[in-house]
């Protein structure tokens, strides 16, 4: 088929203003931070999920690839095409329906291309939580959060995507629709094709709509923050928490002291809540506690669990929030680090996960490493220490400049994920894979792993259409690396 | 390969004294309730993920069909292999060991073949709860548990057995071992292999070990018993406490007035806890919650939430656990329906799930059904509301006999399960398909989600000698069904 007979095959699919080029294709051909740019044969929005089949099914008789796209906020280039223009990049942001949502059964039902910050909405206007919660959820679409099994916040207490995912309904590779949209908490029928296709970015076909679990409302929330005098008594003060809290502690996040110090003095409106010994500590930790009773009761907790961990000296200040505002004022220092680290400099990102028991051993080993190979460069580490998830982050500086960072790159990646994986750990805990990290991924994981997601891959998507060179290499170049 | 040169090959690999036949071998290839009796080679008991791996391999080149067994708890004949005597089973009752708790990281490393309850009770000595809770405890295994994606009765806050887990240890079909035995909450590096294979039943790979997640020991465990007036009463007061006591409630049962009427009436010493017209209700709620404060806390919280419901008329009478023997006396009328209804006759068992909010139409229709083409069958219903999942039990009794129970099975289940299905449940909720409900999968998935996962099985066992028959028909016995 030529290429025009190919776009009017488009378009009498889903309608000639949803097949776009030129200018129109553009914004949809570049990750939003412009670190990843391809090309595409045109950018295709279908309406329903009918449409969205058609055009598979157009694309499977033409062999041309699809690059599923959401909003577009991924961290990886998992949403971009290559540089071919091959493909077509498939733009889920017209199925953006709440089809239903069932308060008895604690569920609602939403296509791909809902915005998180809208399903969150509409469950709370349905007097219900929809709890995953990260920066993007304005922009980011259900779908996306499916396709890269999104984390965020509140994942110690609710889990990832995954965790709140019920149903899905896919269009596999053929064009065929898998209805699975099932509300159950309970079904073993068989294969679970739902979590197969969770977290597989578009390669083993395209999610269309989701059946998501819903929570109660919290009653109340309340913040605390506290000075930790090292992470071995951060590692107690989680144990503790978990223990005094249970299931009512959402949130346990960790900020190393030069995280803060940055953000303080990059905003000068925000301070640490801190004097004294306090100010002084190494380390921070933000706790989250979601109350089923009262705020009243929240703050209680709070103050008998806090004050066992002060007299243990797992904490050597705490300070709890009296109100909402103040909360959100000690959480603002949180989510202040990675506009504060933006603006500081050039920066290297990891997005590790670890056992939680092997963080204090990561931290120090590889921090002596970095120090010796890389004199200068700054360590900044926060995240999410109740999931093991840290955003172990290096800045440059006067002692390490931005060039140095630019052209030592790949050796400084290499330093950290060799200690993360010597420790068990993961080099992708809740960004995806995407076409950054796939040689990431064929150098830590087994042959033998690599080969069952091969054949996985073959399985459902026999031709290689979906979403070609994302999570694994392509066959003809995973080939060529398992050669070199 | 002779028969005779293949034990050998065994006898070399696991020892003599653990390739069993005759005699020895007879209790393995029968399930505990005697529903499903088949024939093998040999039973053969590896004492090593090595082990495990070197007997696959031999099986692999010889062509010789592989059944995995734990505890032989199963419902669903999963364990035990055809009457064809082609076949091994092949059991992980040595593979023993708790290799590692983690209690920093909140997790625990075991081998397929421990049993539920020690990893109960080794969790426990060391502080920490593992959840799964279910009657076999003390005789399935946590290999099992995997491969049928264990449910029972703390679902409602803990999730199944799939989310109780974090990695696993699993021999593929050519004998490699794919070490996924990772500690971690959050990994996003490619296919979720660990979720495809839990709930596969041995179809997929052989799981020879987990690391499994531990959560921490409430500080007190508060019962309640609640004479419910009807169905719509029963989710509204699930709806109130599931906010009322956040995720501090673990399990929410139901159990209709004959349930218990039979256990009264079967067991002498055990009586109903209400009086007038609390014990002239209909169902009957038992409410459990686990509180990180105190027991006196619990019982607090209790009568708040369950005073409102009182008001609302959701309850008629409640009763609340003074002591843990007081708890346990009410879980004690739970625990004794299915003594007591075995005790009563003959019955048919449907283990099915549905959305929570269908479950008053189906409890109404598929009553009124059974009573127009079946009448005098007793109709038996309790379960895990708070799951959707319920055990629907029919049992004779004078009116519809245990011979007429017998001639009209299949047109029993099929009333239920269609009735089911045609409201978006599932035909096995926690149980899983085994050899029984194969024809029930079939009947039930649409030609599609039966495809690609044989297209999971092809891929993943492409000689297809993993507990074949098992989950999936044959693919010679699913052509024949289809054409049929």
């Amino acid at each position: 088929m030529s290429q025009d007979d190919f776009l009017q095959s488009l378009r009498a699919l889903v309608g000639a203003a949803h097949v776009l080029g030129g200018e129109q294709a553009a914004p949809f051909l570049v990750d939003w931070r412009g670190h990843f740019r391809g090309a595409a044969r045109a950018v295709v929005r279908p309406g329903s999920t009918a449409e969205v089949a058609a055009v598979v099914r157009c694309c499977a008789a033409a062999g041309v690839p699809i690059v599923p796209q959401g909003g577009n906020t991924g961290l990886c280039g998992g949403a971009t095409p290559d540089t071919s223009g091959r493909a077509i990049v498939l733009l889920l942001t017209r199925l953006d329906r709440i089809r239903e949502i069932d308060t008895d059964n604690d569920s609602m039902t939403v296509e791909a291309g809902c915005l998180l910050q809208t399903v969150q909405q509409a469950a709370q206007a349905a007097g219900r939580l929809f709890p995953l919660s990260l920066a993007a959820e304005g922009s980011c679409t259900v779908g996306g959060n499916l396709a890269t099994n999104a984390g965020g916040t509140q994942v110690l207490r609710y889990g990832n995507m995954r965790e709140l995912c019920l149903g899905l309904e896919v269009v596999d590779a053929e064009g065929e629709v898998w209805h699975g949209l099932r509300g159950l908490r309970k079904d073993n029928t068989g294969y679970d094709l739902r979590d197969l296709y969770i977290g597989s970015e578009g390669t083993l076909g395209i999610i269309t709509a989701a059946t998501l679990k819903l929570h109660p409302l919290p009653a109340a929330r309340c913040t605390a923050m506290l000075a930790v005098p090292d992470l071995e008594s951060a590692l107690a003060l989680l144990s503790r928490a978990r223990t005094g809290f249970g299931a009512a502690l959402t949130g346990f996040e960790l900020m190393s002291a030069d995280c803060l110090a940055l953000v303080t003095a990059t905003f000068r409106q925000q301070r640490l809540p801190f004097a004294g010994e306090g100010a002084q500590a190494p380390w921070f930790a933000l706790l989250e506690m979601s109350d089923a009773e009262s705020e009243q009761h929240g703050r209680e907790r709070f103050e008998t669990v806090l004050g066992t961990a002060l007299e243990a000296g797992e904490a050597l200040d705490a300070v709890i929030a009296e109100s909402l505002a103040h909360g959100r004022a000690l959480w603002h220092l949180r989510e202040s680090i990675t506009l504060a680290q933006a603006q500081a400099g050039r920066s290297l990102k990891h997005d590790v996960a670890l056992p939680i028991s092997r963080i204090p051993q990561f931290m120090r080993e590889t921090g002596a490493r970095l120090a010796e190979h890389f004199a200068g460069l700054r360590v900044m580490p926060f995240g999410h220490l109740g999931d093991g998830n840290l955003h172990y982050n290096l800045l440059s500086g006067p002692g390490f400049d931005a060039e140095a960072l630019a052209a030592r790159q790949d050796e400084i990646y290499a330093c950290v994920h060799d200690a993360v994986h010597a420790l068990g750990g993961s080099v992708s805990a809740e960004h995806g894979v995407g076409q950054l990290k796939v040689a990431e991924v064929a150098r830590y994981k087994s042959a033998h792993e690599l080969r069952l997601m091969a054949r996985i891959k073959a399985a459902l998507d026999p031709q290689g259409l979906l979403n070609p060179g994302k999570v694994l290499a392509r066959p003809d170049q995973a080939d060529s690396a398992a050669a070199s």
